[in-house]
């Protein structure tokens, strides 16, 4: 079997002049970054407000598992489907994280011939976004302690400094250190960590943004800490918000890149999916809506996790409408949540099988409460018997669940057709009655609770001694009608991740809150949550080469 | 009196294609970053190998002084200039770092009517290249901490980890701090500090290398650090090479602008000056050298520094010729070279400009030392006298040496006319007798002793016992082969930042050594390198905005 970066290599890339062309845009509407890449002005939105929006059509899935789901692999081909069946439709993803690259083998560009390319520079430095987002969130820092270094005007805490570096990195010694050693002329001592560069509050504001001019208004709000008497200090307080939105005026512009088939796709923003929101941008998603008649786009992990914010929090923000959802499931990945262990998924286990659809079912009924139409696509893997499919899709069937049977890894556009078909039927036919699982008027406390019962399925939550005071606090500063962004593990519905399959009568542990004012949401900790990855024993960059003429090995 | 971004925002570039047109490169020749910015292939050296070169042209200065010379601003307007008088010129210059541009007012792309553009980007994020080379050292960083906290097979003693991580920021609490903290998931604790990207020995490296091929043989003969029975560690016993090289594979590639007057520049790479050796890449001199017939380029500091490494370090590795020499003077800094303070600057004084005469005469000598053709060239400043340029020039022309004033920060290349016909006449007419101060067979010490008497005009050198052992070591390690990089203040020809003018009965102490042998010298310490700036009680980053439509405040 041909690898992803072998297949990528064989494609037949079109120039990215020939995209904007298909797409109707001019010459100002984007600048080239290289012969397949381009970004596309932030501008455009404002150019084109009067016409209609493209409908957006959600791709989000069970919970994650070792043996994989493919959301992306699945956006990407059912774009391309899309297009086959003659529709213009656009993707629209995050963009990966450097860091991980280096550790682990696998990339974030969907797989096999449903992937975006060039996949090499999308995985590597692609147009500088994460850079740019790293520099503006160090220069912050480096403002605030050369503020406290130089007098301290604002009275800042250095104990209270919330405001961590970035680094787009998996360096794990980063992850407690002290500065500031070395005497009065270097600084001003103190603890602080590094977290990786899709964790920074400014990422999330990129991705929440609708114009730079919003940017620059999220960035001012920032909270970096808290003085001596407890006051949050703001970047409008250290008055940079100019200097920090000036090294984002680029990386708040959209990235076009192709499909292995030609399709366009916007690849642009990856926020953290549990600290943050786990979305790509505001920007590419609406931007795509005006280039597009469908768009297709995705959230990180779960349902529970992903779609949840994505409807609660990125639509709320960017004022759009979703038309339909996609559900993605494995066979694999039921069978793990019906208790088969990652060694023997590759045998037939109907019976694990069904015990696995709760999973599902837990999800499905998730987005039945938002109101949206959806369709179950069942993402191929070659190990899947034609008897767990066929379970899948008779279970379905039997409670009048719109289901596709996807194959999109190995035969791109072409094996997802029948989602493509079922999808638009939906987004195009059936009525909606869309509502959010919380208002924001609720209490934070309340809006906790809502998710944690209604999407997840818990009992009830419970608050740590820490989390009952900030609650008080956040809403005395005036906090408390913001969203919530949920930090929970990823594998289950509860917050314990052993929990697979659909955990009953468990309460949720609400640990800590943190602001992100910035964002414009208050994060709420359900446990330790990883903000620096570390590098595994054999870290992928060992295979990594580049020939002298320019071909790339190992990377994938 | 404008601004230098008002200057800029008026100017009339023409879109890079253009400019590429005009050089008559191929489409696969370059890839666009932007409508007014390009990459040139790195494999346009191999293409055009059986092209003549056209001719290097140095620009030098004095020893710098607050009041300011304007190399930058002198090698654009000369380069403006020569195309003036129709010769096919290329500016082949340094790319800035993002660092300074958060701290001080003033931008490192020329200035007024002959600078680069567009110089908001080259001054920000550019073509990602500083954000490629951080990636690339710290992506060595964190493996060499993932390697000692995974078993450490190759015995590195963590006390002696001599490579440092970096930051494209002036962010002083970074220069001394403690890593690792927190237990064994995170890491081996140790001391740690980060550099600025541009004193990365990764830098240094892209500076120097010919060819992809080259930078990857390079990065791996990198020394990381010692084992516990101080044995180098190099990035070849991590086998890391490839992945690094990877992460440089668009880094290594000339950047291609154009300058206020549409003469086409090559802005590329950015070493330190003092640890490093402060030029800008070979392969952007000699790509500029086969686009061109004369590639006009500057080496940072002045001729004590600058020049001597580009003639004893950056021509040895590029095996290049340089034809000849421009060395820039102003009225202001000879006469503070001369004794008046800073304040004082701007009334007439020939009695110290007379005396300031001195540190450019050294400079003079030691271009002749290299058997080099030279003009001097004044850099006009509104404040000047004429009968203070008179001086100048009727000094330069008792002894016989060619002199040319020039006008290019308010006239642009009209302003460098002079200076252009008589540097063409050195180049073209003048025989040379080019040597070099010191031969690579000489021992280490017997370098640095040329170095310090033939260039800085010192009695003697001093070694500390540091130094003394360490002369030993790298002898025993085969080092000593390689050129020396000499980190010495730039302010002096002395190690005293105090003394200017020509001192003379100095001895130069020799603090301490450093191998960067990817890079390919051996550094030489005289006194403590800064290589970690950090920002001013007012920094420029408080000025800096960028408004909704995209205009760009108070950048300089």
């Amino acid at each position: 079997m041909k690898t992803d970066i072998e297949i990528a290599q064989e494609a037949n890339l079109k120039p990215i002049s020939e995209i904007t062309e298909q797409l109707n845009l001019e010459i100002t509407d984007w600048e080239p970054y290289g012969h397949t890449k381009a970004k596309i002005s932030d501008s455009l939105l404002e150019k084109f407000k009067d016409r209609p929006d493209g409908k957006v059509i959600l791709v989000t899935s069970i919970n994650p598992t070792p043996a994989g789901e493919g959301k992306s692999t699945v956006t990407v081909g059912l774009g391309q489907a899309l297009n086959r069946i003659g529709k213009k439709a656009i993707i629209a993803l995050r963009e990966p994280s450097l860091g991980p690259v280096m550790g682990m083998k696998g990339g974030a560009a969907g797989g096999g011939y449903s992937q975006v390319l060039p996949m090499e520079d999308i995985n590597l430095h692609f147009t500088g976004d994460l850079h740019a987002i790293t520099s503006a969130n160090n220069a912050l820092s480096a403002l605030i302690d050369n503020h406290i270094h130089r007098g301290n005007e604002l009275n800042i805490d250095p104990r209270r400094v919330e405001w961590k570096r970035v680094i787009d990195m998996n360096d794990r010694v980063l992850r407690q250190i002290v500065i500031g050693l070395g005497g009065p002329l270097r600084g001003v001592p103190r603890e602080d960590g590094f977290n990786i560069t899709v964790a920074s509050e400014i990422m999330a504001i990129l991705c929440l943004s609708t114009s730079l001019e919003d940017l620059r208004e999220r960035v001012s709000r920032i909270v970096i800490g808290y003085t001596y008497d407890e006051k949050p200090v703001t970047v409008k307080d250290l008055k940079i918000e100019g200097a920090l939105t000036l090294l984002l005026k680029d990386a708040i512009k959209p990235n076009l890149v192709q499909t292995i088939e030609n399709t366009p796709a916007i690849i642009h923003g990856g926020p953290f999916a549990n600290i943050a929101h786990g979305c790509n941008s505001i920007m590419a998603t609406k931007t795509a809506a005006k280039l597009g008649d469908y768009v297709v786009t995705e959230a990180g992990f779960g349902a529970d996790l992903g779609a949840e914010k994505f409807l609660d929090i990125k639509t709320r923000a960017g004022e759009f409408d979703t038309s339909a959802v996609v559900i993605v499931a494995t066979v694999r990945a039921l069978k793990m949540h019906g208790g088969v262990n990652k060694d023997e998924l590759k045998e037939e286990n109907v019976e694990a099988l069904k015990a696995g659809m709760e999973n599902l079912q837990k999800h499905i009924e998730t987005i039945e409460q938002f109101g949206l139409p959806f369709v179950v696509a069942i993402n191929k893997f070659p190990t899947d018997t034609e008897q767990e499919t066929n379970f899948i899709k008779s279970w379905c069937e039997s409670r009048n669940i719109e289901v596709a049977l996807t194959d999109v890894w190995a035969n791109g556009g072409e094996g997802g057709i029948e989602l493509a078909e079922k999808i638009i039927d939906k987004a195009d036919n059936e009525n909606q009655d869309f509502q959010r699982i919380y208002d924001l008027n609720d209490t934070l406390e309340t809006k906790i609770r809502k998710v944690a019962q209604k999407v997840y399925g818990a009992d009830d939550i419970e608050l740590s001694a820490k989390a009952k005071k900030q609650l008080v606090f956040y809403e005395q500063q005036g906090w408390g009608k913001l969203p919530i962004c949920m930090a929970k593990t990823q594998y289950s519905l509860s917050d314990d991740p052993s929990l697979l399959g659909r955990p009953r009568g468990f309460t949720v542990t609400i640990r800590e809150l943190r602001p992100s004012i910035g964002a414009g949401f208050i994060v709420v900790l359900t446990g330790d949550m990883m903000t620096m990855p570390g590098l595994p024993k054999k870290p992928a960059a060992l295979n990594m080469d580049v020939t002298p003429d320019g071909k790339i090995l190992g990377l994938f």
